[in-house]
């Protein structure tokens, strides 16, 4: 099976984030904003963990992964002080498109809080989309994973 | 033509927001996360003209409205100090469901910035879904509104 | 008496912000960070005002302001949508520093919510501190301001 | 000597944080507000480890502790991406009054970024002072606490 079909995902990383006072409203549940961020962090510690941390592929590499287009299923809420485990998965990375999945669950039980995804272009400092770089390819995704 | 059918909204709304220097990131635009928010200023100012201001739903009604389903396309970036023209859309408000849809535009000029949706359950104070009361829903969508 | 001496504001401005939902927390009302983010909108909108917006400063003449020093008292709490009144002076202009004091009211009523005060920095994108241009610091305090 | 006199700390706690991506601004670097952030981390880790986490003392004594009065000088820069050690001392607490300060440093070198304080009121749910509990008062600060 080629990687990345059938919903198979082509890297997968694991991160935690615990709920923080501003982040709660007036409903004591964090904020539905605040999952974006949470997402965040777990693709830019996936993208730690394949040896290309966010931050070098932006200034090193010159390209930046703006969001296209993004979804979220929020099933439970998640409460203040809460420690919650993100589950991140490359899932596509094909041309200049990158796609990752996210499932936020509550630590302390197996309550699935949401789940979502995000689409992103790579793009050039001159703004201008762009492939990605076959070095940042093949660490991100292998050797194959550019035809997923 | 039913209110609701056909994309057709049951109201619109318009109101418009800045970009704020905290809301922008290193690459000089805002951050995908804001748009959330700008969404919310949107269905508030919309509730509000409506004439059930969200703050007095929560206190007065007991009715809260959770997101528990959104999504937003991204095509084109959102600068700092920009005015942004934010258009909300009511275009579902069914049993204990109520659906809002979002255009965000440059004011300066014609160009179409995001576009998205949230969903969002009525919900009492324990946290049980509910029907929308029915005041509360002629407000939202006239007379007929929930049939839509 | 010169500009600036005795607590006399070299510029005053006048801006409005709502109190939105993200912004509360659980006890209902706006979280302290958030006031650092209101004294930003007054002053920059204070800098509109005297003709130099803070984006075209930074982008135009290279010189940005981060803050160096500030400090906030908290009297009353803002709750949820509430208008507040933003009160901004610029109160010295000196060198490479510049120093804003704000006051935070509630619209509907003459209640003072907080008051507190930001230094900012000049400094060059090289990151040095620099010294306002004339033009800049003429549009910013009048022709006498720089020695306030 | 008295605890908490010449600047002693009652208690000394430090927890690390990194700089998000949402949290820098077009400088690169963090933008100011997200300190307040960071210093709530501090104290929150803090009275956990006291064996009061302040989630249980908001829900379960009905004491809330809004901030009052605060002060942050930034010395340099954070970067994205970058771990920070925050350290937190209670340096008061007495009557209705509790005082923390926080330094925050960057963790690959010994480079102080900021230095603040917060000073928090003691309330009860009906938002009037309130002397802290006897029991809270020696868990955060040992049985002479109080009169500190």
């Amino acid at each position: 099976m080629a990687p990345g079909a059938d919903g198979a995902a082509l890297r997968v990383g694991r991160t935690t984030a615990r709920v923080r006072y501003p982040e709660i409203d007036r409903m004591g549940v964090a904020h539905h904003a605040v999952y974006l961020i949470w997402f965040e962090l777990g693709r830019t510690e996936l993208m730690r963990e394949c040896g290309c941390p966010y931050g070098e592929v932006e200034e090193r590499e010159g390209i930046l992964f703006p969001v296209v287009d993004l979804g979220c299923r929020f099933l439970a809420p998640a409460r203040y002080d809460e420690v919650l485990d993100i589950t991140t998965r490359l899932t596509a990375a094909k041309g200049a498109r990158v796609r990752f999945e996210y499932q936020v669950e509550r630590s302390a039980g197996p309550v699935r809080l949401a789940e979502g995804y995000t689409v992103h272009a790579a793009v050039g400092c001159d703004g201008r989309p762009c492939r990605l770089p076959e070095e940042l390819s093949v660490r991100l995704v292998g050797p194959g994973g550019q035809t997923a």
